[in-house]
């Protein structure tokens, strides 16, 4: 398939979701989000209404496959020199990210989503690449990194009055890291 | 404040309370939850839809002041004699009570309320129960608990494909009682 310039591989299907996309980000930053309906989202995309109810089922659904995309990583973790830096540097980040008005929102539609379990693959990934940069370190399996850093972080930011401080965030790396 | 027989303490504001909360629960049992409306809550309940959206505001509110109503223990966490025991009586409870259908959708309902933090509040108290069994031996904080075992039991039933395994909440109870 040629690919014309400008556009993004995948054609027709691949520019929907992208504008469609767009909107809802555009007018998430703009309006209380009880306030977006999927007539306005579909004015914002230049699209029909029908073609998100066709391609999506209803504004549940977009909003979780929006904060799905957001999820993915636009970049490799921070590569810090020690597996212990790069724990902190992305635990760190993941708090900071998961603290604001957007990480929250994105954490509840993911929770919305047909495949909530994304959200950890997306997460390990992350922090498989991290222990696979030091392959002479007995490193904590992705598993032990999930329950003892991403869970306590979000369930925190989610069900109690206060976030994680990072000295508990540090804490608990080096009880991950500990045999 | 004279009590009547069968009344509970606290007069008619109570029994709305009681009334209502009864209604949400036995609808929620019988009906699709995205079905549910305030009317059909308050004919069931035997008030005017208007006590209801004087008293909680709106639905999202009405349904996570159930939820968190569900929260409150019945009753002292089983006493097994050890700290180790309780820890897993208490942990296994709460990893199936939140893996059903219900606690799911009691967690995204906490969520939605005013008071997320009362959640922790409730499970800290809890455990603080267990912990003041056992005054004799260095038990762990109960921040490190919720840390170490709520969060990745509720983290994994909300954002994974599959929720802990037994085993895997035995090893986190061991971490947990290490010093």
């Amino acid at each position: 398939m040629a690919i014309k310039e400008g556009l993004r591989p995948g054609g027709r299907s691949a520019r929907v979701q992208e504008s469609v996309h767009s909107a809802v980000r555009e007018l998430l930053e703009a309006h209380e989000r009880s306030s977006i309906t999927v007539p306005m989202i579909a004015a914002h995309a230049g699209v029909t209404p029908s073609t998100i109810y066709r391609r999506w089922g209803d504004l549940s659904v977009l909003l979780a496959d929006v904060a799905l995309a957001r999820l993915r990583p636009d970049s490799e973790p921070a590569d810090t020199g020690s597996l212990r830096g790069d724990l902190q540097a992305w635990a760190e980040q993941y708090l900071d990210e998961m603290s604001t008005d957007v990480g929250r929102n994105m954490m509840r539609d993911v929770q919305s989503s047909v495949t909530p379990g994304y959200c950890v693959s997306i997460l390990g990934g992350q922090l498989q690449a991290i222990v696979d940069r030091y392959p002479q370190e007995t490193a904590p399996s992705v598993d032990r990194l999930i329950n003892l850093l991403a869970a306590p972080t979000v369930f925190r930011i989610l069900f109690s009055a206060q976030p994680l401080a990072v000295e508990e965030l540090h804490a608990l790396i080096e009880l991950a890291l500990k045999n």
